[in-house]
């Protein structure tokens, strides 16, 4: 699709613009089309994306896409102006309804990692923006929970005055709530916004102290919260059967198969990569996800209800759809699972990830709750050949512009000084290249020095430093192509690296490899595989503290579940063609952080001439160089040397035919082998 | 204490007994005497153990000790004769009280790994003798599960057109209760053999089947059961702190102490090896572990309720207890239960080892569960320093004994054919002559050929083969000493092996090594290394079917967690003082098998110059050859040649001033450097 121009001159008054619209037919008013831009502006809208002109005036002339980009650019985006004592408001608003408290958690309806603005309760709350956290306000005390990444945070964004920062698995919330709650005090929460689970550990708390747990049927926070950002209206679109692989009806049919063997009457989806996935579509609701905030009921007799705001539906997407899918609003999802009940059906939940009031609602009309895993996430995990033929194909292209970008660096250093968010600028340029770019993956991290320490570390103006002599640079980055995801991670040595970074990188590297080149038997989780990508360290005394790898979609989530290679344990089989980082690291606080990272894919296993068991391998997707002027060399055994040197051997060979001269000639230099 | 002489000469009569008996004074009655004598006789006395003539009168003159003798002579040991249709029996009784059903666990009050002959239910109502399983009996049709261990076992031992036999994870008991339930059938159980989530997975099938579980106040298979043995009467006797190094006071104030500071009012103990822990007392109720029956309360105040049969306190046993712990029958524990119900008392149950039972009656008498770990179970399997000390003793002597073994083995299969039980019998001869031995601590394996590819063989008359050349001979085998518990297995080459069982040894050697090598950061769990011992055989296509290594105590189980080395999930942390088995193999099944195994203790781990973690590590407990003629030496690597023949030198060294001169030099040649 590429960049397009932005508008030219100024908006020229709803009055021309409804003649425009008018003339165009459709039936749209000017008032319509201001509230779908502030759902657009409020979604996660690509700025190459022009997709937006299609949802309001398909095929438009020249004279009314103009106007519509000059409206556009007037509706105010402006989200500073927090309301000045939000805390103070909800208190007011919990008198009035007679609660002694109310708990904010920082996930939405869908319990997934990002949350559109109209649902960043907990960041109007408190101010804090970290991707994980929960509050309880109560009459007189107030308090915010974060985990150890956001300790430091925390502190900066919320005003210590009014709410006591605790860390989530040191104080966590149930120990307070069992203090602090006053006996006979009445505790609202959102059941929307929880996992069965969690309500339970609250619930237990909270009556520990003689107080009541209550579900609230209408959010206290949303009542007060004024300049609340409306639904995001991202455009959905169709993710075409060319790079799905399989077609929708086709999957429908797959999982209500599934859930016909398992004599459940239908299943709830709460999850929207899961809806996208079944549904072959895409969206742009929330940053970096393609995803379409939405609910699904999937039926044994393979129909599908869906719950969507329909004004998000790009030309086509209802006939792509088809009649075994329904569309209503998500405001009827309630009354579906009242169906449900009111029918006595079996329905399957998975309950770690649906809400509460899922739940509830079901068992309270009469449906038989059956917990179990989304049946959709298993087989979204296990892509099919064309989806591996679509990712393999994206990470040769991502692969090109990494390398662009490294070969770049040099020669942007020797110009003068280069700080973090340049080099992420230019990174992401590189990336944007491609014509079926359609976003990065997630915000890229570029970090110099001791910024490379912070493992979560997202550069802004006041943070970022130079890449200087002597320091490391890591940059871990992705981005979402039509026809895959990609993350990866480079740590590359600015000057002349010491003795110290050398070792821990080549330890780092070892790691690496082990779990690259690690053949196991079917059945083997990712937990049991993580000790492989560490031992290197711990045999010095060190060691890392985040997981080892994590899931990837397909032109979706870039942590996808449910495997996980984790000191945690996950019980989940790996299976062949999922797809998983590998990604070992070490951080020295201060002073620099390591990390390789490389997509791999489940294989199966032909390297044993007659195995006893089926056995599994991994088959490397990520293609760029890494660097051997942290590599020590002796502390490589023969095969971790043949495996670096095979490695570079490929990279050259896939990546050098798409590079000019200047970066040809870095990266032969860059693969040589050692 | 040594073996002692046998009786001589027959039984005199009652009135003779009963008149030395009154000459001793004490108040004995003959029939108590045979009351004793039959519980004696159903518990796991080992045959040098003499202690129970103190527990019926101590300091006996040599008369009455010779006819207590003989009257013990005399008490009928006949268990052959199982009553011919214990499941009619059965179900007769569950009509006359209006069942349509019954379910017949192998667990015990105690959920233990051993069941004393009085809690052998399955094995009369099925004849099934296997370690695990499960019978339900309806109106019509009856089941049996196992376990895949014993899927030929099973049908060698139960009437099949009796009970249909199933897989206890292929085809698990709810299914099987959800379509074979009649709806309005009432199904029976005795909720102090099952735990908590059992019994609730029996509760959701029977339901959906439109039965109702019900809850039985006294057993009916138990009221059928004709012939079942009396209770075990196990002498209990002091575990003295030489060997326990801390003193029963200190633990009961550090136990109660940890509850004081979770708010918890008192834990109801119904593990017997904590209870034996706890109060420094050993019994001998069950095979192999020097358990006594028994429960217990533990009350924040330090005291204990003890609810024990006192006829098994040997002299000394209430002195050392004190005035803190009560002693009671077990009758009285459901009493102690309620008054803790009563007093609104907060207590801490393991639902994974306590009965619903337990639960139910807590609950229903007022008290507040809570639900957590067994507060003995770690600090447990943390051995003190003097329990350290114990354990290196005795397996400096119990590698004695193994290697006197396995050099008496060659010179014994030169004189003519050896088979298993001979062999088996040998070994435990020479661990016997040890004055601290006290039993085996767990039925010798001793499998020749194909048998050793059986992981849970137990060689019979009829099952047992020769030790012949070009085949391998798995022996696994360990002692309960006084001082420490012994585990130990060595796969031992007859004759010339071949290449490839040279290879598979070679490669679980690997593993063995890998694993005994580890060095770990602290909250690193046993899960997490088990991979370790398995790549070596992934590596060629290969694996085994069982956990790497187990939790073993202190002259207590030899199986004990709740540490354990597995590919399955495990979250407790491995501490310093734990003990643990190192045991990777390899099974060809038909032909042979293999396994290595140490036992090693936790420790913390010195190499690391500066580590930046705390770091922990393995010491070697077990001492006793490797079969050199198995060691494939170019598969191993320079790290892993020199670890093995630095575990030669410190056997030799260790081992070799223990044996005599022709046993000393084939240990020499045996452990010789590769």
């Amino acid at each position: 699709m590429g960049p397009q121009d932005q508008a030219q001159g100024g908006y020229r008054g709803d009055a021309t613009l409804q003649a425009l619209l008018d003339g165009h037919g459709g039936g749209q008013t000017v008032a319509a089309v201001r509230a779908l831009l502030r759902g657009i502006d409020a979604a996660s809208v690509d700025r190459s994306d022009d997709g937006w002109l299609d949802l309001i005036a398909p095929g438009a002339a020249p004279a009314l896409v103009s106007e519509l980009r000059a409206l556009r650019a007037t509706v105010a985006t402006d989200r500073a102006a927090r309301a000045a004592q939000p805390l103070a408001a909800l208190r007011a608003e919990l008198a009035r309804r007679g609660l002694g408290g109310f708990i904010v958690p920082r996930a939405d309806e869908h319990q997934g990692e990002y949350v559109p603005a109209c649902a960043q309760r907990l960041a109007w709350l408190t101010g804090f923006t970290g991707s994980a956290g929960l509050a309880i306000v109560l009459t007189d005390v107030s308090a915010i929970w974060v985990d150890g990444r956001y300790t430091l945070q925390v502190r900066a964004e919320v005003d210590l005055g009014a709410f006591e920062t605790l860390h989530i698995t040191d104080n966590p919330p149930g120990d307070w709530l069992a203090t602090r709650v006053p006996a006979g005090a009445r505790i609202g929460f959102d059941p929307r916004l929880h996992v069965d689970d969690q309500v339970l550990r609250f619930r237990r708390a909270i009556e520990r102290a003689g107080g009541a747990l209550i579900a609230l049927d209408d959010n206290p926070l949303d009542a007060v919260w004024s300049d609340r950002p409306p639904g995001p209206l991202g455009p959905v679109r169709v993710h075409d059967v060319a790079f799905a692989g399989k077609g929708a009806a086709e999957k429908r049919a797959e999982i209500a198969g599934a859930l016909a063997r398992e004599d459940v009457g239908a299943a709830v989806l709460t999850a929207p990569d899961s809806i996208a996935w079944l549904l072959n579509i895409r969206g742009a609701d929330v940053p970096h996800t393609p995803l379409p905030l939405s609910f699904g009921v999937l039926h044994r007799d393979e129909t599908v209800e869906l719950f969507i705001d329909a004004r998000k539906l790009m030309p086509g997407v209802r006939e792509h759809l088809g009649n075994a899918v329904t569309v209503a609003p998500p405001d009827a999802f309630g009354a579906a699972l009242d169906r449900l009940g009111a029918a006595k059906t079996k329905v399957l939940v998975d309950a770690g990830q649906s809400s509460a009031w899922v739940l509830g609602r079901l068992t309270a009309g009469g449906a038989e709750v059956v917990r179990g895993a989304d049946p959709c996430a298993l087989p979204k995990a296990c892509k099919n050949p064309i989806e591996l033929d679509g990712t393999r194909a994206a990470h040769r292209r991502d692969g090109a512009a990494l390398t662009r970008f490294m070969a770049w660096l040099p020669r942007r250093l020797a110009q003068g000084e280069l700080k973090e968010i340049e080099a992420s600028d230019r990174l992401e340029a590189f990336r944007r290249e491609d014509a079926r770019f359609r976003d990065l993956s997630f915000p890229t991290i570029s970090g110099a020095g001791p910024n490379g320490a912070i493992v979560h570390y997202r550069a802004s103006p006041t943070s970022e430093r130079p890449l200087q002599p002597g320091q490391l640079y890591l940059v871990d980055s992705g981005a979402q192509y039509l026809d895959g995801t990609t993350d990866v991670t480079r740590t590359i040595a600015i000057g002349q690296p010491s003795a110290e970074q050398r070792d821990r990188f080549t330890r780092v590297l070892k790691g690496h490899i082990a779990l690259a080149t690690a053949r196991f038997p079917a059945g083997t989780t990712g937990s049991q595989l993580d000790t492989l990508a560490r031992r290197p360290l711990w045999d010095a005394g060190l060691d890392f503290d985040h997981g080892t790898g994590h899931g990837v979609g397909s032109y979706l989530s870039v942590h996808e579940g449910p495997q996980r290679i984790s000191k945690l344990p996950n019980t989940i089989a790996l299976k062949p063609g999922m797809i998983l980082s590998d990604e070992p690291g070490y951080y020295r606080t201060g002073a620099y952080g390591i990390r390789i990272e490389n997509l791999v894919v489940v294989t199966s296993d032909a390297t044993v001439a007659a195995p006893e068991r089926e056995m599994l391998g991994f088959e490397i997707l990520t293609l760029a160089p890494i660097d051997l002027a942290l590599v020590e060399r002796d502390l490589l055994s023969a095969e971790e040397r043949a495996w670096l040197n095979a490695y570079h051997v490929r990279v050259r060979d896939v990546i050098g035919p798409q590079l000019d001269v200047p970066a040809r000639g870095w990266l032969d230099e860059a693969t040589r082998a050692i």
